[in-house]
């Protein structure tokens, strides 16, 4: 099969990859019919050390069943699926508690051994404890937006269950990524009232509009916290969607006193600012990585149904060839999230 | 009047000050019938540089209104009263949200002209937005669990409250000082199941026990958090009653994925780690300053019919000449928690 693989910063190819078989009697073989770049791959096409054997690419996909090992049971053949960017068997103390992002037997598509999903199928382990059957067809419009469910709209909406949002809430979003729009989706959608979006690129901050934000803070740093607290005397939730201390310091300079950061963006640093200042101001740090399969149950009915439209997030489609194309418009903010079809 | 004034590190001097005096309209002068050293108090002990001036100490005391200003209208003199550590007018936002520690007109005794806790009296400002009244008399054998709300027990109240404690939890309190000997009471009072007590001091951690601790880890590090999760399989709540970075350590090390730390203890650092580690494995940082006021009467009836004890914690009372005796005795640990008396 082909599919994409990273051999270090900036050096995406498509190659010739071993067609995927059943290894484990509880993986399945998933037919790639959509997969996507996420914005944390941009950070390994920015910095990856040059390797020999590369790194197959990509985390978020739907496809359709194509075989499945012995002990698989809620799948069979022909069904068409979502993956949530890890997979988990959705059997262990993590998984019962809705936390499969720590799954114990978890892991991450493109190592160990694991296709990635930029490709054109991936074989995936404890597949009845990963995929989400999808109730339409391979054709269906609602495609782009059951492709979201995969990691930025579940990543989304994990900031906003982290935050605490609620009716009449007032919001802080950092980031007009694909995730941040997402963001914007669940806080309205879990009632908040008010809903600031920080981004400074008017064709995201306008979707970010569309999807709910009421106010957009285009300025950055302390002009933008400050135009932030002008707006709203200060917030009591920040969705944090982008990964940077800057990003970072925006929230901590928006949120009141007893407020909650919460984070969705990879953090780009290793230490911050949890001191006394922190300390005084009883400012409640939480969000991390989604547990996206405990979310996309929960979403789906409101995609199926239109209430959410989180596929406008993908503003153009290539085709598996032209991978290293859409990563490249991707770090050159030409694409906010590119839609790959094998 | 006599006050204990810190001149620098290991330098406590009970001199003579000015009398108190109403100087606002909302304030009250309050005669101290018992104030405390506090593990805080500790840390400028060991740290704090030579002044001229010195600085007044304590922020933890009861007593007997003596005057109050016009503006003063739920005490009058004669009054028996609790202060929590910070005053507040009880009037503006973060007062209205409960967050007192963060008032808008709030402050510190021992600076900005106001007194502090440990001397023969103290004006305090906002004294209708600060002081409790108690309902019992000078002389009561409650006293010292009384003076305990002004600090250790609503702080220690304040760590179970943003950990979550609720009915059956397993929760792992780091620090065997009195906040948190205080962090067990509060735990154990919201439903705890099991509270693992991470310390050292046998007399320290006996009244732990006493308090309610099922369980005690006297090893440090990595071989306490390796106890810890023999112990339990890790925990999912910790309350940290220390404010060092190797406490911090110890809570991250035993605490699962999705679980939360609630900081008690001051940072005695500035930076910390909540990189990609902390992140992917979605563990809250909860908790701060304690909002002592918002506190005092949700648990002054469970002190006054004897549910909790808090005041157990003090195990050495001292004359207010006494008081530099009591800072060394703290110091070198041989005191728990010192008592003041005038």
């Amino acid at each position: 099969m082909r599919a994409a693989v990273m051999h270090g910063a900036g050096d995406v190819r498509v190659e010739d990859r071993p067609d995927p078989k059943i290894v484990q009697p509880a993986d399945a073989v998933v037919r790639v019919v959509a997969s996507c770049v996420c914005g944390s791959d941009l950070w390994p096409y920015a910095a990856m050390p040059a390797t020999d054997t590369g790194r197959p690419m990509g985390h978020e996909f739907l496809g359709v069943v194509e075989e499945t090992g012995a002990d698989v049971t809620a799948l069979k053949s022909g069904d068409l699926v979502v993956a949530p960017f890890t997979y988990s068997d959705n059997a262990c103390d993590y998984c019962a508690k809705g936390l499969h992002i720590s799954c114990r037997n978890g892991g991450r598509y493109g190592f160990d051994g694991v296709d990635g999903g930029q490709g054109e199928a991936v074989r995936v382990p404890y597949a009845d404890g990963t995929l989400v059957k999808l109730p339409v067809a391979a054709d269906s419009a609602l495609l782009p937006s059951l492709l979201a469910l995969s990691d930025v709209m579940t990543t989304g909406h994990h900031g906003a269950v982290t935050a605490g949002i609620g009716r009449g809430d007032t919001v802080l979003v950092v980031g007009d990524g694909a995730v941040g729009l997402c963001a914007v989706i669940a806080a309205q959608r879990l009632g908040a009232e008010r809903v600031v979006l920080a981004g400074r690129h008017s064709a995201r901050t306008d979707l970010g509009r569309r999807f709910g934000a009421t106010d957009v803070v285009a300025e950055r740093g302390e002009e933008g916290v400050a135009r932030v607290h002008e707006l709203t005397g200060g917030v009591d939730k920040v969705i944090e969607a982008v990964g940077t201390r800057q990003a970072l310091d925006t929230a901590l300079g928006a949120v009141l006193d007893g407020g909650t950061i919460s984070r969705l963006g990879v953090p780009q640093y290793e230490q911050g600012p949890i001191g006394p200042a922190l300390f005084m101001r009883n400012i409640m740090l939480t969000g991390g990585a989604s547990p996206a399969r405990a979310y996309i149950e929960q979403l789906l009915p409101d995609v199926l149904d239109g209430t959410i439209a989180p596929g406008l997030v993908f503003d153009r489609t290539f085709r598996l060839g032209q991978t290293p194309h859409a990563y490249r418009a991707m770090a050159d903010r030409q694409v906010l999230k590119a839609l790959i079809r094998p």
